[in-house]
């Protein structure tokens, strides 16, 4: 017996069920991304290391997968060894996420792309994660972004485009939370929170999750902020919702208290909740920010945003951005079996039929059903027939050297 | 002006245009070969650096791009440098073909998998090769290969099945050259090549496309062969075709020459032609090899053989396959230009135009048309309907305050 092979730690092999409704979630999404007047690109990969350490990517910059230069010579290997520095041999890192690299691939490429430019790109990123239940080391990732677009048709585009695909999945019960960093920033204002320590202080807010009000407001106070009442204003915001926009509070932005309630109005078919403490935690955020909630999903099931000022960072010029991302791993776990793809019919022989007889069947039973396997004979043939049925084949026939047998039902 | 931005070296992007190609021609090969009875799987694009340097990759091996491990202590630096070896540094590495990965697969999944397993696996490898026309660094590679079956149903499978998605694609005019590996052998046993140079003999011969009869039988005479005549065997055996069969020379391996007999009498609707010099790269093939070839493409568009040796390297014990990989990336290039995919509406708007009004036209547009995309109007109307054209968009419609006007079509 053979030592276990398994994959890399952290990484997933995709067995043919699994990769079928993969692929068939995909299919669904991309045609109705598609249909919304997103267009699919793909970058490659990798990516330049110096890009993918910029700055843009925050904390997932520490957990790139970095690549070894070729032809590295023993002095660049001794020099590496003296200051210390193992990123100095490497050249090119895999993306930790599709953001980085549509900020590039648009630098690159934007004079041969529309004006608004509205992006799909599903793809493979990699982390360096501690392998733990639900975290991936390869995950896939689905988004769409609408580059060189100020206005609020953006966001309704997004959202709607987001809704209507997790709805073409038979994802029912969709919740998009929203809120606008603008608002946040003014609510850290109006709390004494200055501008250096607003990001520290949206980095405490963005765990309200996990350590309640309490531990939030415990290190707010160890930033400095004066907390008194702070237990209060809490439990009033997060209750609050939208009536928090029927006698806006004065510290409350107009502009992005314009945006919401515009956002809103415009999509009466969505469960839209307004949510003042939410954050999401990437650092470029500027201003609308998204999350989908699911009633069965502990956390969520994608989110977004607007980063004005990020996309530009290697052309040189400011592009307004807004960019949803779907959650496709922990999406999948929520999906309804999907229902069968039409007939599928088993051919079942015996050894010792010759195989141009096997090919000639296999041709006439491909006339009769959409996907046709052939499968030598076992002796325990009840365990055959619904091991068959469980790979979702719905018809068998026997198939011998005299020809293709009648078909009959798989149940 | 910002400094040129571009992807990595020998790497790509994807416009629209070009990724939407792609993902159709992807969509029509998955189906086919879904409806042949075989089944997509999935390994992670990163392997351990052990299994990619295994030898089973051959030349590929050292094409390898390697991934840092994460944690390198200063002593970890000292010791590569010591050893010369900048290799002691990396863990994993980026797959440069997808039947190491395959191998690995099936050793860690097998008692998952169906006693004949008919795998399709379609994703990128990645190869640290000297950028030139042509050749790119990342590539899609497009794999089905049948393990656990010995007999010539596999190949008539995998030959069915090849041919029929590239004539779903629209591609005709392709022939398909096949040879078996026995036949080679005996053949260079005839000509006196010991067991020992057999490999390097292989090599040789798989230049003729290259370096012509002269440079083979030049090649051969240093590997200490007797080349006396053999100018005229090359000639006669590259032009004989099926006729060597008709009246087997003593040198032909009798079980080959059987097999391919078989093949060719399951296959009348296939141009299949005996190539009795055919050779392919890898050294792993065992029996039948084939290659596609098209009179557009100066190189081959696809390729496989079996394998019956190699893929229970990692599970311990032999495992019969046979394999047959489509050049995708060569394939596109010849494919014709593909239909549009039915209504795509374009809505011209002014700046003015709220958003929820842009909304709602957009709804209204999208029972009307299959994709929909808003896009503000520019002063040079003729250049912004040609350009709509030119990305397959087939009517348009303006909306204003008011709604949504009248589609009119763009020619």
């Amino acid at each position: 017996m053979a030592a276990p092979v398994n994959p890399p730690r952290g990484m997933r092999d995709f067995l043919p069920a699994d990769k079928g409704r993969r692929e068939r979630a995909l299919a669904t999404i991309r045609a109705v991304y598609r249909a919304h007047g997103f267009d699919e690109i793909e970058a490659p990969a990798l990516e330049e290391s110096a890009r993918l350490h910029s700055g843009i990517g925050g904390d997932n910059e520490k957990l790139a997968y970095n690549v070894l230069k070729r032809g590295l010579t023993d002095a660049d290997l001794a020099a590496a060894a003296d200051a210390g520095d193992p990123l100095a041999l490497a050249d090119l890192g895999l993306r930790y996420d599709l953001t980085v690299p549509l900020a590039r691939f648009y630098a690159t490429n934007q004079a041969q792309l529309p004006a608004v430019f509205r992006a799909i790109q599903i793809g493979p990123v990699w982390r360096a994660e501690r392998p733990q239940k639900g975290r991936y080391r390869q995950f896939l990732q689905c988004d769409i972004d609408v580059l060189g677009e100020p206005g609020a048709i953006a966001e309704l585009e997004l959202l709607s485009a987001t809704t209507d695909a997790l709805a073409a999945l038979g994802l029912t019960g969709v919740q998009v939370r929203i809120n606008d960093r603008r608002i946040l920033n003014r609510l850290l204002a109006t709390w004494g929170v200055g501008d250096d320590a607003a990001p520290r202080a949206l980095i405490t807010v963005d765990k309200l999750d996990k350590i309640g009000v309490s531990g939030v407001v415990g290190e707010l106070a160890e930033l400095g902020v004066d907390t008194s009442g702070l237990d209060d204003a809490f439990a009033q915001l997060a209750d609050a919702g939208w009536d928090l926009l029927v006698d806006p509070p004065a510290w409350l932005d107009a502009d992005a208290y314009r945006d919401l309630l515009a956002l809103r109005d415009a999509l009466p078919s969505v469960d839209l909740v307004f949510d003042p403490v939410l954050v999401r935690g990437m650092g470029y955020y500027t201003g609308t920010i998204f999350e989908i909630a699911h009633p069965r999903s502990s956390s969520s099931v994608g989110g977004g945003g607007r980063y004005d000022g990020m996309i530009g960072r290697f052309l040189g010029r400011d592009v307004p951005a807004v960019g949803f991302s779907i959650g496709f791993e922990r999406i999948l776990d929520l999906l309804p079996e999907s229902a069968a793809e039409g007939t599928a019919l088993a051919l079942l022989h015996d050894a010792d039929v010759p195989a141009p007889a096997l090919l000639a069947a296999k041709r006439e039973a491909q006339a009769l059903a959409g996907r046709v396997r052939l499968e030598r004979g076992r002796k325990n043939r009840k365990a055959q027939l619904d091991a068959l049925a469980a790979e979702g084949f719905t018809a068998f026939a026997t198939v011998t050297a005299d020809g293709l047998g009648e078909q009959r039902p798989l149940s």
